[in-house]
């Protein structure tokens, strides 16, 4: 674990010449997604026991200075009105902070390597030779949808579930193959390409009866959830104005946990006490 | 959060008369990867406050002895030589401890929902009347190739992954799906079906070069990794002999973090420590 890592500064008087610089490291933490108890204990410890915090969209900062006490928090993200830090920029002050010794935790929304841009701060460490390593998260893709009752794969329903990234829109050939794909659909950062997605994959014949959820804000006292169908949830989108972070899943386990049973909740039981100490601010990290 | 319902039974002194049996439920944990130091603090403290814990294979029982002191544990999963408990008896279990007023923790490897039959367990609560939560987990399908310095996605390689269990091999169609598609195939419960599996893919086109990774028993002590492409690894398959658990991933991704980088190690750097404690005990509960 990382508070295991020895100083080489310590017990080691009179032996050879210590190197010059005491040897920082950089943590890739996956956050979670919003919910403070889902943080593993190897992500509250780095954090705990950082110099340097390197974190996305952060308001409030209160719950990260608990985690966090005395450690410089760096807000690389975006805020309204605000540009996000550019990546190269993000990844120097990494190193930079690092080469100095420090701790050096960037913490990211879900699971680093999940549109993370973690691959992309690994190499970059590893460049620099500076030590580097992920602390994997509960990705929001399958949690967020499990927070709304939803399973991402269900016995006789789904054995497959694709998660892809909208930022940019879908091609053709793609739209085609998720189409055509038997399994759940989980599709992140789509809230600005949603009309693109949907249209294109009724366009290259999925049924119109597939079930869709989009849950906005998941994990957040905010959170809004739309369930419809392939077929009818585009003339309800407009009223719903969803708003990032969401995510949308397309299949049958949208329905999977409301079908068969009179009477339930479309969902699971939650408690709303884990969505108040931390949850707006890992939220505002966004879905991974 | 688990640890903070309210018995019904206390402050209610005077009061209305109690119902005769106190309300017990359901929470059906992710387990994560195999690493303790993954297990998220929900997890943690429902494990921690169960009275029965029903858990998958586990051996040896004391990591888990510890973290569920007093509570009854149940090992409802497959051992060697041994056949798992059926999920009807399973289910039955649960109902029937929860009813007599318990705080049952059912415990399965990663995510409940990924491949870990948890919505049919869910199902199953609610038309028992059984109060039934879901804590997400960590999933071994996006952790044990982080963990082998494998990023399910990456800027510029993939853009979307998908997850499929192949306990039963895969249909003709699947195979020419997933073929086709435009992203990194993290298969599951593939061991028995690998050699169907790879074979179909290259049949249905995709190329000799395609990189492949095994990586047997992630976040144990025992772990091993096979490196290869979609060409060469049915001919290694037979001497590196894998066994379940094991995740296989197929992509450009499994080659991201190891080119351009000259002399740097194919993984992360992992902490040992971490994979000691709860590791083979968890590990024990299979990929999900």
């Amino acid at each position: 674990m990382v508070g295991d890592r020895e100083d080489p500064a310590i017990g080691d008087q009179g032996a050879e010449p210590l190197p010059p610089t005491p040897a920082g490291w950089v943590s890739l933490v996956g956050g979670g997604p919003g919910d403070p108890g889902l943080l593993t204990g190897r992500a509250v410890r780095a954090i705990g026991e950082a110099d340097v915090v390197l974190h996305d969209r952060l308001c409030p900062r209160e719950a990260l200075l608990d985690l966090a006490p005395g450690a410089e928090l760096i807000d690389v993200g975006k805020r309204p009105g605000h540009h996000a830090m550019p990546q190269e920029e993000i990844e120097r002050l990494m190193v930079d902070r690092a080469r100095r010794g420090l701790r050096v935790v960037r913490l990211k929304g879900g699971d680093p390597f999940v549109f993370g841009r973690g691959g992309e701060e690994v190499l970059t460490c590893r460049r620099a030779g500076v030590p580097v390593e992920v602390v994997p998260g509960v990705s929001s893709a399958i949690a967020v949808p499990a927070a709304a009752g939803i399973p991402v794969t269900h016995r006789g329903v789904a054995h497959a579930f694709t998660v892809i990234s909208a930022h940019a829109g879908l091609g053709e050939d793609e739209l085609q193959q998720l189409a055509q794909l038997d399994g759940t659909i989980v599709v992140l950062m789509g809230v600005g390409t949603l009309d693109q997605v949907l249209d294109g994959l009724r366009r290259h014949g999925m049924s119109d009866h597939t079930p869709v959820a989009i849950i906005e804000r998941g994990f957040s006292a905010d959170e809004r959830r739309l369930v419809s169908t392939i077929g009818a949830i585009g003339a309800q989108v407009p009223e719903f104005a969803p708003v990032s972070p969401a995510v949308i899943v397309i299949g049958a386990v949208v329905a999977a946990l409301t079908e068969n049973v009179s009477g339930s909740a479309p969902q699971c039981e939650t408690d709303p006490d884990t969505k108040t100490v931390l949850g707006p601010v890992l939220q505002a990290l966004g879905p991974s």
